[in-house]
């Protein structure tokens, strides 16, 4: 029976091998913002939002995020991440987030700093959605990546 | 014993209380977008990516984000969607993802309609990061929400 | 841009909408079989396998994983069950495992019940293995399946 | 074939049909205590634990454990909370930890608040080790347990 | 007091302890079959199932499932697969599914193997259930394992 | 803008970073306990509970849960554990759970242990709480924590 193109084995989704990359010691910064009017922006300052103090559940719903992404993003291995960390700003026109996410392993820790970001951007936008109706997440990007041999 | 400012209760993270609200049909809309250049475009448009098609990929991986939304914002309650569609629409510049989301409940789903976006989007990022080291996410929020008595 | 015939809304993966089905009573029965060699049966008679008891560890884990097969199967909806039963019947070349799932909901428990015997078994063979090497599954289908109005 | 005894119905594991149980409005509230050294004390009331807000952190942790439940306890069933709140207080000799739980369903919530109490203590537990030798925890319990007709 | 035999050291369910062997370069290969009526092969390989391309699906679901096995199998040790490849082939008479795990670990990944091809054949049987009555998994089982020292 | 105090560095919820520490053996043993009234022991021992084998259940409930330590705890490492054994021995006035996890990594196994003792004791209370409306649980505690260079 034939198969149809877009099952053959150029486009079958796979999880590439990396059995044969060495260990190395890998660490990754992503970074995104999401936009608030000035008030939700005081409110979360004066720690006033209803749902609670904003930066802190989003710092941490961002680490736990990290930890799973495996379980998100269906091609990514699973890592043992050595140090997870989620730091949201408040700026004038509203929060920037950072991760930064280590391992030492086989493949790079970008997609779980990246994950710790949107995690901690859709926290904030769920703690702040009944005063905010105009958010937008924005500038989802990776900083930095490196690598070094053990 | 004095306690911090901080963990007073106008500031302690809840989940609030929507035990009173009525069960109506519920859908929310969110759309977000993610920048690939020329050539990242091009071999996904022929599903030539190496890990596999990168649009059936991400499209499933927002259906199952979504299902799972109050595992990861801390503060979401569970809900029982009726329906999740993910949506990549393979452009110039990038793709357009969109994530419908709809249950019957007592309280809204833009949430998931924006965990189901947002989990597409960081698929497509890790399915074509070998090929793009450009990509940006931008543009995600919220379309649409309606709610309507049963 | 155009797009892949493989990407149009025929062929789009999509969670179906059930937001207009009624709430009903909803049962199903699934089954599913193991082939063991006699020894193999007999060490689990007399629950001397190493890894400890084997009815009793697989009937739970199948119960567990019923819960979560929305989590597993991409396009299932999450389900509030109000039972599961898991049945693993010792034979003399083998166990046969039935699933019992319920629930009051708008869709089948089928692919739950379906679910926890495909667990149920998996778990037999890991504790198994150490001392089998000619395991087999075969036989799991559904059994029975009802639907009656509240 | 004999089956063991402890294979019999009597003693199989089994999640009990609610099915014919009406919908109600529940709820549950448990507490419990870890014993804290008084220099712990002091460091978590001035925010000096290197890991960080550990009465935040709890309480959060808490509050994602119980809509959990389910996939931790084998044979509870899934339950939409409608509220959950961890209350953590610090006093004079450790943390008492209080959770509420509520839901509209047929079976009750107890095991849901204990399970944010647990999951509440167990993470102070971890953010205190470093400088804390001899916590225990203690008293985990059930204070009340509502249900009315809705 | 006279502890029950069934809960004795013998039977006592338990993970083995594998923190005494060695690191090794590990792989496992599984494979099973779902029997389906021609039409349902007909609209599966012209993609015309409703619930979308359902090789596709099916594969992704596989190995997100390998990825969790330590989760679904209750004796399972974690593992770090570094490959998973599902594959899902169209048969005349229904579809065979393999599906290949590898790890650099102190246990085997049979069971990562065997799980990646049950949940496959699950999604299969959700894809096609509404077009479908009378499919049957068969035949799972593990067809090859290896290991060989780093 | 100014910061809030609790949210500057010194309070921010961080996974400490363990990644320049040695991999070794670590154990950890940690032990708690539930009361239980004489007539619910009498209902354990000889098997009686309506749910099930309360022992096993519990048992197998703990290094369920032991190994998704990370999931619940947000600051804890993820760890691949080459061991876990969850003990419920059966006394005249409850039941007392200890749990030893063993894994070979960067940092030390302590909330595994304690966790798995958790959630095998929360497993006892929900499967007695049907004839036990007063049970308690105390005494939740490490015992030893072990390191050793490989």
């Amino acid at each position: 029976m034939k198969k149809l193109t877009h099952i053959d084995d150029a486009g079958r989704a796979n999880m590439v091998d990396v059995g044969n990359k060495n260990q190395q010691s890998r660490s990754a910064t992503a970074e995104g913002f999401i936009s608030l009017n000035a008030e939700t922006v005081k409110l979360i300052g004066e720690n006033q939002i209803k749902k609670g103090d904003v930066i802190t559940v989003a710092e941490i719903a961002g680490i736990q995020a990290a930890k799973r992404t495996s379980e998100l993003i269906p091609l990514c291995h699973t890592l043992l991440l050595t140090k997870v960390e989620v730091h949201c700003e408040l700026l004038e026109d509203g929060i920037r987030a950072t991760c930064t996410a280590k391992c030492i392993g086989q493949t790079g820790v970008e997609m779980e700093a990246l994950t710790g970001v949107q995690v901690a951007l859709l926290t904030i936008y769920d703690m702040c959605k009944a005063v905010d109706k105009a958010m937008v997440i924005n500038q989802v990007r990776l900083l930095e990546k490196t690598k070094s041999d053990l």
